[in-house]
C-alpha cells in the first residue's frame, strides 16, 4: 500500500519508544505531560453533565454547529474577558477538539509545502509534527527563560519570510519559560511589521504559582495597532479542568476563523456537544476560580520541592530556571564533575534506577540540544518527588 | 492574508446557503441530514455517564490513548462481531471523533494531490470536500438503487488507477440505495484485483425497516481472499444513538491503521474519553438492541408515509425507489405534466410554500444531476410529513 507523501515528514517519536519502558513496576515517573487526575473536580463535572441531560438533552446529544455550542462560546468569551481580552464576543472564537485540533486547523488553513513555520526551540513536539504533515519547513528560534529571543526571531522572519510563528508565551511545554512583557509587545510589533500570523498557544497560562504572568498577546493586542489582524490565540480546558473533555478554543481574525471553521467541518463536523454543554454548565456554575486556586497551590508546592531537590541532589551537574507555572522543569546537564552531558544516556540509566523523565532533544525542530531534559512535577506527590530526584542523583 | 492552496479546492455549499432560509416560521423541513432528537435514549445515556463518573472518573477525564478507550474498543469489536464480522479484536479498530474524522484521516494518510479518489455519484457531500482538501481529483461513479454500478466502477478503476474508492453500501446519504450482495462481492474482488483501498462508510446499516441488508463488505471479506488487506470500514453511533457524543470507529489493515492513528494524534490527540467511556457503558448495559428496534420502527413508519404521499401528491412528476432503511428519499423530477425538472428551482418554490428539502446537484463530485432532490423523513412526525408533502405538491 502506498501512503501519502506527507507522511514521510513524520518522525517516530523517541519519547513514544521511552514510554514503552514505563510499565516497569515501581517506576516514579516525571515523564508525563498531563495533569494529575486526583485534581479533577469530578463532583463539579458530574453536576454539570447531569444538568445538561436534564435541561437540554436534545441539543446536547444532537449534531451542533461546527463553530461550537453557543452557551459555551459565550462562557469562553467571558472567561477571556476576565483575563483582560477586550472586544471578544462569542462569534469571535470557535470551539475545537482540544487545542491540538486548533493547531491542526491552522496548519491546514495556512501552510503550503513551500512555506516556512517558525517555532520555539524547544517547543511542543506535537505542534512540530502537526505542522510538518502540511509540508512546510519547520525551523526553531532560540528561547531562554524570558521566552523567545525577539532579535533572533526578527532576523529569522526577515530571512525566511515565514507564514506562521508559533509561540507558547506561558510556561511552555517543554521549556517552562515565561515570556516577558517587553518581548510580548515586540512580538506583536513584528507580526504587524512583517504581516505574519502569530499563533499564541496558551494551555498553561492559568497555572501560575505566584504572580500572574503578563497579559496574553491577545490581551495586549489593543496596545499595538493592527496586531489583532495577525493574531491567533488557542486556549484549552485540558490542563486546568479535564483533558478528557477535549475542549479547546481558538480566537482568530474573521477571515481566518471562517476558513478554519470550514476545515473543521470536514475534519470532525464539530466537537462533542455533550462535552461542550458539560463544560458550559461547569463554567456558568462559577466553579472555575476555586478549581484554579487548587491546582495552582498543589502544582506550586510540587514545583518548589522538585526545584529544591534537584539542587541538593544534582548540584552543579544540572542547570535550570525555577518555573513560575505550568507542569515542567527544563534543565541542562552541564557535564560538571565529569557526569554525562547527554539527556538520552541519563534517561536510560534513570529507568534502571526506577525514575523516568524525557530527554529534551526531540523537542527541537532542528539542531537538538542533547544536554537538555524535561521533568514534569505534576503527577507525583511530594514524597515521590523527593524519592524520584534522589534516584535521579544516583543515576547521574 | 494568504491561505493554503488546498482551500482553493473547496466550494461554498449551495446547501449551506439554503439552510439560512430555514429560519422562516412554520417551515416543515425535510432538509436535514440528522436523526430525531426525540428518539435519543436520554435515560440510558444519563445512566451510562453517571456510572462513568462514579466508577472511573480518573480515566474518563484524563488524556487517553490516541487509539481509543479500551473498554469501548472491546464493545465495538463485539458489536461488529454481532453483525457477522469475524476475527476482529479491539486492537483492529480505532475510535474516531465521529466517522467524519475517519474520512479525514484516510484522506490525510493516503491521498496525494496527484491521486484520484472515486466516490459514488451522488455521495456524501462532506466526503467529497474532505478528500478534496488533500488535493486529489474526486470522480463520481454512477449508482442505482442496487448501489454502485460495478461494471462502470471497474472501467473507471482501469482508466484512473484510483488510490481510494469510497462507498456507502447501506442507505447512503443522499441516495438511500442498498448495494446488492452480488455487487458487494464484486467490489471486494475489484479491490484485490486492482490493489486499491476501498473505504466502506456504514453509518446507516443498522437503520433498516424490514429485512437486514446484506452483510457489510467487512463481514463478507473472508469470502474473497486478500480483500481484507484493502478494506477500511467506518462505523458511527451518530445515527442510531447520538451524534453529539461524536463517537465513530474505523477498522483497517494494521499498517494503514497505525498511520491513521499517527495522523489522529496530531489532529486531536484522541476522542473525548468522557464521551467514549459513556458510549462504552451504554453498550455494555445492553440497551442498544431496544434502541435500534425503536428507531427502526419510527423511521420505517415515516418512510412509508412519505413514500405514499409522494406518490399520491406528485404522481409521475417524481420518480423514486422506496428506501429500505436510512434517513433519505432520493428522487428525480421527471418533467411529466410540464412541471419543472430542476431541483433547485423547486427547492426555492417549496420554501415559499412552507416546506424545505435540498436539491440533489451538490451531492455529485462532477456532472451533477439537476433533476434530483433529497428528502429526509427522519425528523418530521407523520402529520407533518403529510402536510409537508401536500405543500410540496402545491410548490410543484
Amino acid at each position: 500500500m502506498q501512503f501519502a507523501n506527507r507522511l514521510n515528514q513524520l518522525e517516530t517519536s523517541a519519547i513514544r519508544e521511552l514510554f514503552k519502558l514505563l510499565g516497569k513496576p515501581g517506576i516514579i515517573s516525571f515523564a508525563g505531560g498531563f495533569p494529575d487526575s486526583a485534581m479533577f473536580d469530578v463532583e463539579g463535572i458530574r453536576d454539570a453533565s447531569q444538568r445538561v441531560l436534564q435541561n437540554e438533552p436534545g441539543a446536547a446529544l444532537q449534531y451542533g454547529a461546527t463553530e461550537g455550542y453557543n452557551p459555551l462560546r459565550e462562557q469562553l468569551a467571558a472567561f477571556m474577558a476576565s483575563k483582560g481580552v477586550k472586544g471578544l464576543s462569542a462569534d469571535g472564537l470557535i470551539v475545537t477538539t482540544g487545542s491540538q485540533q486548533a493547531l491542526d486547523l491552522i496548519g491546514k488553513t495556512l501552510l503550503n509545502p513551500s512555506d516556512v513555520a517558525l517555532v520555539e526551540a524547544p517547543t511542543f513536539l506535537a505542534a512540530i509534527q502537526c505542522f510538518r504533515l502540511y509540508g512546510p519547513q519547520v525551523l526553531g528560534v532560540p528561547i531562554d527563560a524570558q521566552g523567545v529571543q525577539v532579535d533572533q526571531l526578527e532576523a529569522m522572519m526577515v530571512l525566511h519570510k515565514p507564514k506562521l510563528v508559533y509561540l507558547i508565551p506561558n510556561f511552555g511545554n517543554p521549556s517552562g519559560a515565561m515570556m516577558s512583557l517587553e518581548r510580548r509587545l515586540k512580538v506583536l510589533e513584528l507580526a504587524v511589521k512583517y504581516q505574519t500570523v502569530v499563533l499564541e498557544d496558551d494551555p498553561y497560562g492559568d497555572l501560575y504559582f505566584g504572580d500572574a504572568p503578563p497579559p496574553s498577546l491577545l490581551a495586549l493586542s489593543d496596545q499595538v495597532p493592527g496586531s489583532r489582524d495577525w493574531l491567533v490565540y488557542c486556549g484549552s480546558l485540558s490542563k486546568v479542568l479535564s483533558p478528557g473533555l477535549r475542549v479547546g478554543w481558538m480566537v482568530a481574525p474573521p477571515t481566518l476563523l471562517a476558513r478554519a471553521t470550514m476545515c473543521k467541518q470536514f475534519s470532525d463536523a464539530h466537537t462533542s456537544t455533550f462535552a461542550q454543554a458539560t463544560a458550559a454548565h461547569y463554567l456558568s456554575a462559577g466553579r472555575m476560580p476555586a478549581t484554579l486556586a487548587a491546582v495552582r497551590r498543589v502544582y506550586g508546592e510540587r514545583a518548589k520541592t522538585m526545584g529544591e531537590r534537584l539542587t541538593s541532589e544534582l548540584g552543579d551537574a544540572l542547570q535550570f530556571t525555577q518555573p513560575k507555572g505550568g507542569l515542567f522543569f527544563w534543565a541542562n546537564l552541564t557535564g560538571a564533575g565529569g557526569h554525562t552531558q547527554n539527556g538520552s544516556v541519563l534517561a536510560k540509566r534513570a529507568i534502571d534506577k526506577g525514575v523516568a523523565f524525557v530527554p529534551g532533544a526531540p523537542f527541537f525542530a532542528n539542531q537538538p540540544d542533547t544536554s537538555a531534559i524535561r521533568l514534569s512535577f505534576a503527577t507525583a506527590d511530594l514524597d515521590n518527588i523527593r524519592e524520584g530526584i534522589a534516584r535521579l542523583g544516583q543515576a547521574l
